[in-house]
């Protein structure tokens, strides 16, 4: 019986059988890894998930943060898993051991942080968030900024948040308002104080008693001479501002002048307050006034490119939650098929034979195996994407560090989005098999349909990912990174017509060469449209046929590997690499040819969106 | 502004000008009605609809039916909305005049149901299960039944249920246990008297204090001479098994043995109870002894095909859920887009001008424009279904009647799963365009969405529509029901090649004619596989091509016509026929061609999913 959290055995075949995470040791950074250490570090996760995350799952759920005006309660459970996280060390587990981490690497680190994200989104974000609040100080923050913040952080005294939206901008974030005035004082970079003034939106994390501190990472805008706002993102500065200002010694001092507005109420992901927060009201009077305390982080103006550090990060981070929930659905959903007795074959005419399990019909296989080709192909993508950022940050050549770069910077929007759009779908079909009671709050599954419906939506909406893949990531470099992406696809085709490949997986590899010339020539075609608009207008479908392809990509990668297996293997293990080879099957038979259609409407320069009057609706 | 419930604009073309249902006041049923009758009635509807069924949709779903081992509690508003509904005399819309009816066409009936089931879902249910419950009863009822049961029902006196599956017995009704003895007594039919004991599951409106009673429709089996079970279908008989037991004179006698053994908690739908009834376990003893009493409902045995009088008239029904669904999720959505601004266009490089509304973004208009022709397509194919009920019941000519029959057999799976699959992808979209917002339970669609998930579950799955349309419909009486609709189609397609008719939507009619021959030949290569198993393997996606083909025929019918009228419209009336033929074009150039792949799948006799096994996955 598998675990119902993730598939050990995936991760493994992941990180060790296709990824090659032990390579990775050879290198200076983790010199002192091993597949041992590795695997300890899993099976901490494994374990810490399982007893202190997955439980309170569904209580979280029926239980979501109150505000009562004054604080806001939170289920104790939250906070006992919380805290066994920090415990074990795993807030710096990809760290350097200067800063008490453990510098694993970023795929390892990844495969660590599914469990808990897999084992409850809610309580795991308040992690993630923190963990990656105190990345983007390492990258752009001064020592003593990192000795202040980064340090309590990654030690999980402090948590922290992003700040980006406002209520009237959120994918727009030019048009924030919150306002920072210099409020320079003596000491130790007190230059950069300032009192930040305004209001922000959809803050998770934003409030909360689980730590002893927030650390919120704010977007503002320092006015120019006139006084007035700077439009557009080249105004936005990055600022620290702590819910309680931090002392000299890193004892807590005054309360800052930042406070919780309300609490949203969302569909899924209920257990992670969402909130309002309002700076600078004047509630609190830090130092004697009005004004919420920050601390400019890196220069003036910076905030945005400062802040995407962050971003990027989080954006896989997404594509991963995206991911794990449609495994955890998927493992719950095979569970039920193979225990629950209904119906028989449409050939058995005799009413008193005994009922199989639902497993026996082709519709329910064709359900699972749906969601596997799914969530396994979204595990690779996100995998192979921490894996680049690896290469990026530790390959030995700068060549091999560049190349890594360019294929994140593309397909990051695709591993942002089509987990997101996929891993529902598994997660509606994980309802499905389940029938009536999938649709019940006493079993399991509808939460993860509801918890992932976020992932399209949050840190970038999926046309915003449609817009940054096709309109800026494609083109960049003149089409570097499109070309870069051609360049490993174009390997694993090689690799897939080498002798001894079964003729299946060949035909495979020219379906795959057919949609990526495809694509290449769409491309071609959509910038030669000779109007933005034109070229824009179904950036979506871009994303999604782009997305399609490399995840059949993906799956041929996979099926490469278990072919080359599969016949020498113990039987256990033959059926897992049979699975591999079904699912990959089931990808080029029922998915990837959905991607034709898409190609050929971008080829047509369509405009019935574009041309669409406000008044026809 | 429209109401964002419905488009009375659309409900009037769909009615008035494309099914021309006051062509049916010709007929003698309906000669007393008129243009003027049927919109009085829409008036009524969209008035308490409005005023009393929309206001606490949101509530419902916040405060759902709480048991506390006694009794039900449902929030008071639910109570006054279902007995304005009664008062207005709605219950009975459809039915005779001797029965206090209005003898209103289906098809008009339809659309006065559509406003209260979009306004409130929840609530309309207990209605809606009443109305299909009185109507089987009238098909299969004595007429002393009739007077004790359906016509109190009809005056919103008593409500009903349909108990059909058990905890272990879903899909599979063959394998129900609920049993019923004979318990014959003195007096009018006293032999149609039985004692019902079982388990019921998932039983909507099983348990209230909306009505004076609560008539429960119950598929139970009566053992043979050896005492057991026939297995099987055919063992099933129906029952009435009223919460209280009816005395001659129509007034309440004792409570009788009908349980509520607990609520399921769903994840939308939260309104209605959804309940465990546990019949015959002796809580209550009427006439002094344990056991349900129920009195058996036409001949022992038919009891299947009588409860499917209802099931057909549920299925419609619940493609009408789907739809209307999708309808107001798209109307709030349409709102949302051109009031909320966000955003400039990509080649408005001057982040001082102001934000657009995000109507203004292509892709806005992508999601906008895939839902109204997603919920458009819906409506008209569940009216064009409503239309054909008219049709076999009232058209002069028997020919006319049985084609519609033919026609309606057909169309019921796809009209029960096309709605149910493509207005939740609608209400997603509806998600996607408030961004954050459409995430919170502070604004309505993520209610929708999760509202609109069961309808792909309730009334027999989509993989059951799947088997049934391609298992039975498609081959029933050597294939005349797919050569119904395919001459139905081909009519619409000849109408589409008259002189004067656009290019475009004549290369509309070549693209459907196309792709209609691809699934006679697709259906005949499928029966031709020589195994059951293959034939039926892939038999949702044959739901899936089918659905999309006929709803694309739904749209070239809707544009044909908005193609006639739009050149003399005055402007308001020339935006919404340029709404319609842009809705047309759109599921033309963006969505039929999605079941060209799927058609290659079929045609392919794939037996991916078949192959499959359990092991492997």
């Amino acid at each position: 019986m598998q675990s119902k959290i993730l598939s050990r055995r995936d991760l493994e075949f992941l990180l060790y059988e296709w990824l090659d995470a032990v390579a990775l040791t050879k290198r200076p950074r983790f010199e002192d890894h091993s597949r041992e250490t590795f695997d300890a570090a899993l099976d901490t996760a494994e374990q810490i998930a399982s007893d202190l995350f997955a439980p309170h799952n569904k209580k979280s759920d029926n239980n979501e943060p109150h505000f009562d005006g004054q604080s806001v309660t939170i289920i104790p459970e939250v906070k006992t898993a919380l805290d066994a996280f920090s415990a074990a060390g795993l807030m710096a587990a990809g760290q350097d051991y200067e800063l008490d981490g453990m510098q694993l690497p970023c795929v390892v680190e990844k495969a660590v942080s599914a469990y808990f994200t897999a084992a409850n989104i809610s309580t795991s974000s308040y992690l993630f968030l923190t963990i990656g609040n105190a990345n983007t100080l390492l990258k752009c923050a001064t020592v003593r900024q990192v000795e202040q913040f980064v340090r309590p952080l990654f030690a999980g005294k402090f948590f922290g948040t992003m700040c980006l939206s406002e209520p009237h901008a959120g994918s727009s974030l030019s048009d924030i308002t919150t306002r920072a005035l210099p409020d320079p004082v003596d000491g130790p970079e007190g230059e950069r104080q300032y009192r930040l003034s305004g209001n922000k939106m959809w803050i998770s994390a934003g409030e909360h008693d689980l730590a002893g501190n927030i650390v919120h990472l704010v977007l503002a805008k320092i006015p120019g001479p006139d006084g007035r706002l700077i439009p557009g993102v080249k105004g936005i500065s990055l600022f620290i501002v702590p819910k309680s200002i931090v002392n000299d010694d890193g004892s807590l001092g005054e309360r800052n002048d930042v406070v919780l507005a309300g609490l949203n109420h969302k569909m899924g992901n209920r257990g992670t307050t969402n909130c309002l927060l309002n700076f600078g009201e004047g509630k609190f009077k830090p130092a004697g006034k009005a004004g919420a305390v920050g601390y400019l982080v890196g220069q003036p103006h910076q905030g945005l490119m400062n802040m995407f550090h962050m971003m990027n990060e989080a954006r896989i981070g997404v594509g991963m939650c995206g991911a794990v929930l449609g495994v955890t659905g998927y493992l719950h959903a095979l569970d039920y098929a193979r225990t629950r007795p209904q119906g028989r074959h449409p050939a058995q005419k005799d009413p008193s034979m005994p009922q199989l399990p639902i497993m026996a019909h082709t519709d329910v296989r064709r359900m699972l195996l749906a969601q596997k080709s799914y969530v396994e192909g979204a595990m690779a993508l996100v995998f192979y994407c921490a894996r680049l950022v690896d290469e990026q940050a530790t390959a030995p050549s700068p060549e091999a560090r560049a190349h890594a770069g360019r294929l994140l910077d593309f397909l990051t929007p695709i591993a942002k989005s089509w987990p997101a759009q996929w891993c529902v779908e598994a997660n509606s079909l994980a309802i499905q098999v389940h029938g009536g009671y999938g649709y019940t709050r006493e079993y399991n599954v509808e939460q993860f349909y509801r918890d992932n419906r976020l992932n399209a939506i949050h840190e970038g909406t999926h046309g915003i990912h449609g817009l940054d893949l096709l309109g800026r990531k494609a083109s960049m470099q003149g089409g570097a990174l499109l070309h870069a992406l051609g360049a490993e696809l174009g390997a694993t085709i090689a690799k897939a017509r080498a002798a001894g490949v079964s003729a299946e997986l060949q035909v495979h590899a020219a379906q795959l060469e057919a949609v990526w010339a495809r694509i290449v020539e769409v491309t071609a075609l959509l910038y030669g449209a000779g109007d933005l608009n034109k070229t824009l207008a179904n950036a979506s479908v871009y994303l999604e046929a782009t997305g399609h392809a490399v995840v059949a990509w993906m799956w041929l990668e996979q099926a490469l590997l278990a072919a080359n297996k599969v016949d020498s293997a113990v039987q256990s293990e033959r059926d897992f690499y049979n699975g591999k080879l079904q699912a990959c099957r089931f990808f080029f038979n029922w998915e990837l040819p959905k991607v034709g259609p898409q190609l050929d409407l971008l080829a047509s320069i369509d405009t019935t969106t574009l041309d669409m009057q406000d008044a026809w609706f």
